[in-house]
């Protein structure tokens, strides 16, 4: 991250990740431009939240996009038959989880790159992290190397201009616990977050992402707002 | 291209040039999947086409995907408010035209590799052409390099089977001329394809793309069907 950018385009799912490197972006990059995707996930819960944390941080722009592809890329995230992963403490760091969705942020960035190239934004932000999540393979720093990489060549910017976008993921080495504890500083609203697979009323307290999320608040020797007050929306206004 | 392949998303847009990859892919790369993909251009007028041309090569399937993004880039193809530009016999190589989509080939490819990732395709067929085209920077050879790359370190596939799907741009360096001629090897229906950016009834003759055909049709000394024929349905079958 560099100080004052001429602006980013966040990836901004609604859960604590994106939730955590929009507000990142805020303090660092200059306009934001938030991003939502929907791509056939099991719920539309998220979007709620997504559309809560953007006005939380006064973003520039939210632009919501519902990419009807979930039938095409196999996943339990996107195909409604195959049941979730239940939370497993011991997961080898070599398993792809089954919630790994092809070629998922290959897709979200390459909408986000044209997007940031017709806004002159020279960032993108996605909250991908490799520890909690170190199966997956698109979220690896060469990965997102080799997408920069692409990126010049592929655009009018990059080649007219050497526009040198980068892709920022500034929780990639980060565990969950410490997560919770930059966002803590950064003063993001966890309790508009949201984090479960199974998207109800209440979190389930039982798959992966639940899982982890407690496990983050546990380390961070803190309370997860969403869970002590589950039916109270945030009166916090965001710190300046 | 190698022979006899487990199979190859193709994408198809319902022009000239994918309806010849599409007949490539099909004379050489087993099952065919084809994926139209709708992205705000002016009109659906190429998905009649596409519909027809994946019945014709008797491709195992056909997904045609709309996705609404068009808001989000900044092109006279997506902007109903920005005109077209007409023919221009002295464009430089070095101009990228106005018609250029920002990321328009990243987000087509990354589509297409997740969905050939799901499907356990190993190749994605794009018409791309760099010599008529030759300003757009996702049109040449060393971005569809850096896209291989980038796919063999964004899917399981590629980390856990070195799955090395390959981009097949087999008209990368043919005239518009030489891929009327191939096509006409090829048993290509051209009556079936449509080219213009204008999108009514019958091709308007003005634009870029209405220019470039027929430039093709004539340095390969036959004549357009379309042109010939503009309010007949095509009657061949396809060649066995």
């Amino acid at each position: 991250m560099t100080a004052r950018q001429p602006g980013a385009v966040v990836l901004l799912s609604g859960g604590m990740d994106s939730a955590t490197a929009l507000a990142i972006a805020s303090a660092t990059a200059g306009p934001v431009h938030c991003l939502t995707m929907m791509y056939g996930q099991r719920h539309a819960r998220e979007l709620r939240s997504a559309r809560q944390l953007s006005q939380f941080f006064h973003a520039a722009s939210h632009e919501v996009v519902r990419l009807p592809i979930g039938s095409l890329l196999r996943s339990s995230l996107t195909d409604r038959t195959r049941p979730l992963p239940r939370a497993r403490a011991g997961r080898g760091r070599a398993d792809i989880p089954s919630t790994y969705v092809p070629a998922r942020n290959t897709i979200l960035l390459s909408v986000a790159l044209g997007y940031a190239e017709s806004l002159g934004a020279d960032s993108i932000y996605i909250g991908a992290n490799a520890i909690d999540y170190s199966g997956y393979p698109d979220c690896r720093p060469e990965y997102f190397r080799s997408f920069e990489h692409l990126a010049r060549l592929a655009t009018k910017a990059g080649v007219e201009r050497r526009w040198n976008v980068r892709v920022e993921a500034p929780l990639l080495r980060l565990s969950k616990a410490e997560i919770v504890r930059l966002g803590d500083r950064l003063g993001v609203p966890w309790e508009l977050t949201w984090s479960c697979y199974a998207g109800g009323r209440v979190p389930c307290g039982r798959c992966d992402s639940c899982a982890l999320r407690a496990k983050g608040f546990a380390e961070a020797g803190t309370v997860d707002p969403l869970l002590r007050r589950p039916h109270m929306r945030s009166r916090r206004s965001r710190p300046t």
